[in-house]
């Protein structure tokens, strides 16, 4: 079951830039900064009343973020849903009809299980499942 | 201070469809369909654990939503942070050098003060404040 949305992914072109703006001009304070080196990007974090925003620079012209960014400009790239069950998430969805990109879930960043759905099949939104390892609802 | 995500805004094609798609793919339940005239759209509403979804299909040619789709398909439109001071949050977003769409907050829909700011000036994002009118956090 989805318990809410853990993290909107925000594609940026300079991340020093984009923090800067989410601190100064929105007065959020970012809480951390991490390098996912399997996704080609550095990432940062702020908690907005539980969810959180997830900024993302690409450190490679290869990054999937380097293509969205040439394609779209600077935007939002993904929504995640918190749920407690990754697996069973993903079977209802592609049981009634949704395309998967990730058939199953695999390590993603802060020790949680995700698996992406493709946007052709969800209206326009890449959107992503998240689910901590430990089978706690993610926020 | 901004307390939250109140909203994120998606744009699409039919109503009826992506409704369909949010409740049998994802399990969540639509909490009610709306006319917002002023905007020339109509809306429905999934709570996810605190922050809304909500559906925007245009009601006419004319509609924002519309252009947004003909330039870019279905798709995040835009993001929408709680403040408790909208009018604080919007002059301290000018004072950082944020472009503003409206110069002051206006009526939305759900008895909410509503202004945007302009994406040129937030990496992309198109990016609402509200308040509810009452003056307690959104949500």
């Amino acid at each position: 079951m989805i318990k809410g949305i853990d993290h909107l992914g925000i594609a940026v072109r300079s991340l020093d830039e984009a923090v800067k703006y989410y601190e100064q001009s929105l007065g959020l304070k970012c809480e951390g900064i991490e390098e996912v080196a399997s996704q080609k990007v550095r990432t940062a974090f702020f908690n907005v009343g539980g969810t959180h925003i997830e900024l993302l620079e690409p450190t490679s012209p290869d990054s999937p973020i380097a293509s969205f960014l040439e394609k779209r400009g600077e935007g939002i790239h993904h929504v995640a849903f918190a749920t407690d069950d990754i697996e069973a998430q993903l079977a209802a969805a592609r049981d009634s009809g949704v395309k998967l990109i990730h058939e199953k879930p695999f390590d993603g960043a802060a020790g949680k299980l995700v698996a992406f759905l493709h946007p052709k099949s969800t209206h326009g939104v890449l959107t992503e499942f998240c689910q901590p390892k430990d089978g706690a609802a993610a926020h």
